[in-house]
């Protein structure tokens, strides 16, 4: 198991020709997930060989236009490619009437079923669950109700090993029941002892999204040992009254809530367009949080 | 005095990695404006090199995504780049209310004057004109309100050869009398013919944008000897039955309003996907309208 992200927009506000606004592609537990949709998304995903029809759901941060004025673009060619399969979005109150006033407006009736759920702005809350992973919004501090989202896999049972099975001609019953944790006792009564005659899968994986916000250390203990968290880090340091004026974060604010979050590893993004090159803000992350690296667009991190 | 154009989106519907959805950015007399705005138009502008600062005035033909779904993300640019100067869009019914329900849901307040001027869908209407240009809209037939727009080039006076200024001396009164058609007669009574001490600028040009429709020969007196005429081409004559069901046309019918019409340049676009060259559509063409051409993404023609 594990969490596959592509990095679609890594631009705050305006998008340049290399690096547009936010969107992130990821695979998780083999279903594909949108997190946030900057305009463009669609193109840029084509660009970067990820099929549109992966997409089950799709996660919005937050209502200013760089995270979601590809939505509707999005929506509609969902529709006009045939699309059968129901689609569901998690955002803030307001996105849904956002979407159907200009579905209306254009007299457009989907041919699949689009469901909106709302994420609440003031408390964390599991938003979604099914065997693979749970997601988790938390509130995030900005100008706007913003919300992260925290995806966590679940851990998986063992596999039993193959050549076991065939030896033994086991049924599915008894290979459930070594799965779920058992010794095998044969005809003869010899006992294999479970952790013997199994192996792991990979393990469950964590992926935390935290954009855009300001410096916020409430929400370390909601991502705590996170193993991947993404923060934006809109400006250095010498900036930091427009960071807070503007209610974004430093690379190295970004940093510290990695490290007190006990994180593995830190992306960073949604970069001032003043930053011709994320050098200078890797660098000063990685004073506080050494792994960290910088999201570029078309960037893949297997976690 | 010309008409030049740059070929933004030439796509129907949905957008691939090399043909984006429908815009065109024309300077006319001197003045940037921009022709429906499909998703990602402002980040295609900056990828042909166009100064998002240079548009003055938008045209929305309809209210179909592939042809406005850019625009709020461009209004919202205009704003972060502190722009200062009116922007003015041309639309049909619903798209100021579309793009300001926008705007409140995000509780974005612009920094500069937008105004929007209402389109009519069923009469031809100057809609702008000035010393340099006129712009008339024109009802087109698709399944949702449309039309198509037709910029004028205004004459220019002719000039006073320079020579002819510096040897007789003349006055910003006497420049004014010869080129507004006066011959000049000197102190001693010489009798100097207008049309041999003058010359004219480069003659005034016009450019028709016709999409989307089906086809529609009332449109041909209105575009009676255009210079240059862009015509929706969607699909090939063997699809003319889908072509009426969906309210488009096809390359020959193009042509024909092309021929009919006495213009002196057709480009066909906004393609269906399914063709992966554009070769058939021009074959297609140029058997009834010689001079036809294909438009293709960051393509300029100067008119």
């Amino acid at each position: 198991m594990s969490i596959k992200i592509t990095i679609i927009g890594s631009n705050s506000a305006i998008p340049s020709t290399h690096r547009w606004t936010s969107a992130q592609f990821l695979n998780v537990g083999g279903n594909g997930v949108l997190l946030d949709c900057g305009e463009g998304t669609q193109i840029r995903l084509k660009m970067f060989g990820i099929k549109l029809n992966a997409i089950n759901q799709i996660y919005i941060t937050h209502l200013h236009g760089d995270h979601f004025f590809g939505l509707i673009g999005l929506i509609s060619t969902f529709h006009l490619m045939g699309r059968n399969k129901p689609l569901t979005i998690f955002g803030p109150k307001g996105l849904k009437e956002i979407i159907n006033f200009q579905l209306e407006a254009s007299n457009s009736f989907l041919c699949y079923e689009l469901n909106f759920i709302e994420t609440n702005p003031n408390e964390p809350e599991i938003i979604f669950e099914d065997k693979d992973y749970s997601v988790t919004s938390f509130p995030l501090r900005h100008s706007v109700d913003t919300t992260g989202f925290m995806f966590k896999e679940k851990e998986k049972l063992p596999n039993v090993k193959r050549d076991f099975i065939i030896k033994h001609d086991l049924s599915v019953e008894q290979i459930t029941e070594i799965k779920n944790g058992n010794d095998f006792i044969d005809n003869t009564g010899n006992v294999y002892k479970h952790n013997k005659i199994t192996y792991s899968k990979l393990p469950a994986s964590s992926y935390a999204y935290c954009t855009d916000t300001m410096y916020l250390p409430e929400i370390v203990p909601i991502i705590k040992d996170v193993d991947l968290i993404y923060h934006e880090a809109t400006f250095l340091s010498d900036l930091q009254h427009q960071a807070i004026e503007k209610f974004h974060a430093t690379a190295k604010e970004a940093a510290m809530i990695a490290r007190d979050a006990n994180a593995k590893k830190l992306i960073i993004g949604h970069f001032s367009k003043r930053y011709k090159t994320t050098d200078v803000l890797v660098a000063e992350a990685v004073e506080i949080f050494p792994n960290t690296i910088a999201a570029e667009d078309g960037m893949r991190i297997e976690n």
